[in-house]
């Protein structure tokens, strides 16, 4: 890219490295940011730093937060008997989304993978044995529905039923709104095993 | 957004602000530049700070680069003589990209737009003319194939002509390996228009 002087070239390069960026939506980014005021700039990539640098796990839910609490666990409003495991942050904040759920979380960072060597000890699950031998109530375990997701919920409950505390799994079926022509065969015998009484 | 602590949100929202990039995309960047290593961080938020303070425009051709002339009007090798005028920057590289064109160009920064409010005197138009007052043979017209392309395209070309200098427009047609069946009815009209002898 010898066209592009060689700052620009670094940018682009560093944003393409970035996910779900590719090399033409980095030039759009690249020549956005050319034109954008230096001081919205220096706001943006301050921004980054800043976050980076603040943030930690917080020390109850493994979730990404500024203080040794987040938000949820620090709330007295939320039920702390009532724990929903989930993969990663953005699984937490679409939970949160709904506005509904007012239980706190366990945020495990990934899910048990034997293919790409992601074991047990690799993800927040001792982390989530030690906050059970606390007051807990019940344990929903919210990781995807991928092979993933499915083997670390099967493993989690495992280890969680001799306790002899409450484990359940989010439902798993035809999303509101899906046509059935659309959806694939795993699913829709999912929705089948798991219908309910009218 | 109060799930998340206030820097993750403030990430998300400089994110979002960035042309192509929604809430989603700019929540997977957050959470991806939150787990990238800090050095890392700085780097790419670095470039961008970097490349927008030493980025100015190209005395002669008006694109970005960080010199007074960009590597193009500085190469001894290009035919000064034959100025292809674009519309931004990225236009410039994707012809760069050809690899077959050995003149130099000119950049207007825009096109004229009576829509947008977009005259004449908004982009490097007064520039180009200054530019066509020294030894000049033909300048080829690259602006975009749209409306405001086409009209950017006649002011030029009529602003041009009476100084007796060749003035061209890059062909208008059906793109190569498109299927005519899927192509409009203005492009199909202009390829027929613009057909050439076999």
């Amino acid at each position: 890219m010898e066209y592009y002087s060689s700052q620009i070239s670094r940018l682009i390069e560093s944003l393409a490295s970035l996910p779900g960026i590719g090399i033409k939506s980095a030039q759009r980014l690249a020549f956005h940011i050319l034109d954008m005021p230096e001081t919205e700039v220096e706001m943006l990539a301050g921004s980054m730093i800043e976050a980076r640098r603040k943030i930690c796990y917080c020390r109850q839910c493994f979730t990404l937060t500024d203080h040794e609490l987040c938000p949820i666990c620090k709330n007295p409003d939320r039920n702390q008997k009532l724990i929903m495991v989930v993969e990663n942050p953005r699984d937490l904040a679409a939970y949160e989304k709904t506005g509904k759920y007012d239980g706190v979380y366990h945020v495990l960072h990934g899910a048990i993978s034997p293919m790409l060597g992601i074991g047990p000890a690799d993800i927040k699950l001792q982390e989530l044995m030690q906050r059970l031998s606390g007051d807990v109530d019940e344990v929903i375990i919210a990781t995807n529905s991928s092979l993933e997701g499915e083997t670390t919920a099967m493993y989690i409950s495992k280890l969680i039923k001799p306790a002899g505390i409450r484990v359940t799994r989010i439902a798993s079926g035809v999303p509101v709104g899906g046509d059935l022509e659309y959806i694939d065969e795993i699913t829709l015998l999912r929705a089948l095993e798991g219908r309910t009484e009218l």
